[in-house]
């Protein structure tokens, strides 16, 4: 049965969740946009360049530290538009409801909705709600979908990486994983790790002012940075290495990776970017990043190679190497 | 606890569905495009005039005489555009899937999907999956959101009907609902009752191709002729009176209705559409549609009036008016 049947895996965002979109998805609905693969698709209207992207959002659970289902479902959005390089415009909310869920939650998670498009400088134009019987969902499930514009010069996309660019984060990696997960189980040290949700549509536009020669921009949400590294590698037919020493992690986060049998890299952000900049201008975008509330802690922490084309490899700080892969099975179902 | 949780019936289309739009959405979203309360929002980026929608699809059995959830969701988000007048391009598709489902009922899902965008001319651009434990949703979900270019000299809208002016719609009503209804019942007499499930781009561009001078487009689904009825007047500041003996209901359906307890006029539709038309052109706009296969059974059933503002009233066969309000309740849950 589980050969011919869906598995929380499919849903991970690691190597089954591409396997059902190119034997299931692609085939079908073939069409050159959507084959590209990237967070969103980029279609022209009119003469206009946009970016249109649709995520749903189904963590549990719904409220955790840093930010709940509302602001996620508004910031993942935006986040897939302002990785087109694109400037989020406006967003979709459509709510699937159980039958029986708080208003007084659902007000809540309006209202961070609401602050969380505020800040991203989105409107929230258009909507739908259905409800199903109390045992047929899960409290509240909420799609997003969103249109930007591209601007003129800008070009980004996971198939843009060229040996000798650098690879460039704006922070933290694992926060929002461990948030969440630390929310599930009720662990003590959930007062120090908090999501890191955020829209990054501010940092992207940070980034390109100070160059529009950016590769590529990606968001390393669920598979984390190693899964969405494989993706750009594979997409890009380059080899990249990663220095190991210089990924930023937190202590409480590496703590709790440990205890737990985590690796960080496999850890979902909702806050973070990876960008692939050419090696001569990408010191100058980190040090711009450094200067933005949601780049403080930029670093570079690898190379794209010409070498072991599609693979990523982790050179450890005691002069090792290993192969990082895409993430295989599910670690953390319902992480955004 | 009924007071502040959420209802059936706040999914159904209805009274409970606008309400909790009103209070709870509306205010905090706050918008003037969203505001309009359009089956879809207009917007405009970069000059361009854009329809952009989006709704959730959790038809429960997935699959019916005429029909099945993917189809549905990709001809009701198309249908939503087209009721702005709009041409639909680009349409998102995102599935939350319960741990466990077919593989083969997802392929014969996504056939459906890509049957009914290459039959409505768009193309499915971008997508997101994701899997819940079982239990935790029943079986599929789909979102469809959809992007349309709204041409030049169309304006159209809930509220611009006007007194004089004829109600037209394409054909039987009910056929959906009780296509499903059969379906979930199990009922003997379904295989004489198919969902009339179309996109309506085709016929909504006969009719403008007719007479650009169309003063509303809307599709009945949830809550029926009655209730769309009812909200245009309210968006209008207009009385709608009905013709009884003008609507057309298949026999069946009306025989399935009367033993069921069901009103057609609150039966949702999916391949339906409601045009208030002026006098004028209303003949000459229904003989064109007459001649679409989705407009074959076309009929003016109704006229706009200066009378009970905010009011519909069914004139019967035998003289009698009745005040036909929106749906109370929840009739049918998730039929669509």
């Amino acid at each position: 049965m589980a050969d011919n049947s869906i598995l929380l895996a499919h849903g991970s965002g690691g190597r089954l969740s591409h396997e059902l979109v190119k034997s299931i998805f692609l085939p079908v609905f073939d069409n050159q946009v959507l084959n590209q693969l990237d967070d969103r698709a980029e279609v022209e209207v009119s003469g206009v360049k946009l970016a249109f992207t649709t995520d749903s959002f189904v963590v549990n659970p719904l409220f955790f530290a840093g930010g709940d289902i509302g602001k996620l479902a508004v910031c993942g959005t935006v986040n897939d538009l302002a990785m087109g390089g694109a400037e989020p415009l406006y967003i979709s909310a459509g709510f699937i409801i159980e039958e029986g869920f708080s208003l007084d939650s659902l007000k809540s998670v309006v209202a961070s909705m609401k602050k969380a498009a505020d800040e991203a400088g989105v409107k929230i134009v258009c909507g739908d709600t259905k409800v199903v019987e109390k045992g047929s969902a899960d409290q509240i499930f909420i799609n997003t979908s969103g249109i930007g514009l591209v601007p003129e010069g800008v070009k980004v996309s996971g198939s843009l990486a060229r040996p000798g660019d650098k690879v460039v984060i704006n922070g933290f990696i694992g926060d929002h994983g461990m948030a969440v997960m630390a929310e599930r189980q009720g662990l003590s040290f959930k007062s120090t790790i908090a999501s890191d949700c955020a829209p990054l549509n501010g940092l992207v536009k940070t980034m390109l002012g100070e160059s529009k020669n950016i590769h590529v921009f990606r968001d390393p949400t669920r598979g984390g940075v190693a899964t969405t590294l494989n993706e750009i590698a594979a997409q890009s037919g380059v080899g990249i290495v990663l220095r190991e020493e210089a990924i930023p992690v937190r202590d409480e986060v590496l703590a709790v990776c440990e205890i737990l049998g985590f690796d960080p890299l496999y850890v979902a952000n909702e806050g973070k970017l990876l960008a692939v900049i050419p090696a001569e201008t990408a010191e100058r975008v980190v040090a711009a990043m450094k200067n933005h509330p949601y780049g403080t802690d930029s670093a570079i922490i690898g190379e794209v190679v010409a070498d072991h084309p599609g693979r990523v490899v982790l050179s450890t700080g005691i002069g090792g190497h290993r192969i990082v892969d895409m993430l295989v099975g599910e670690q953390l179902p319902r992480i955004c």
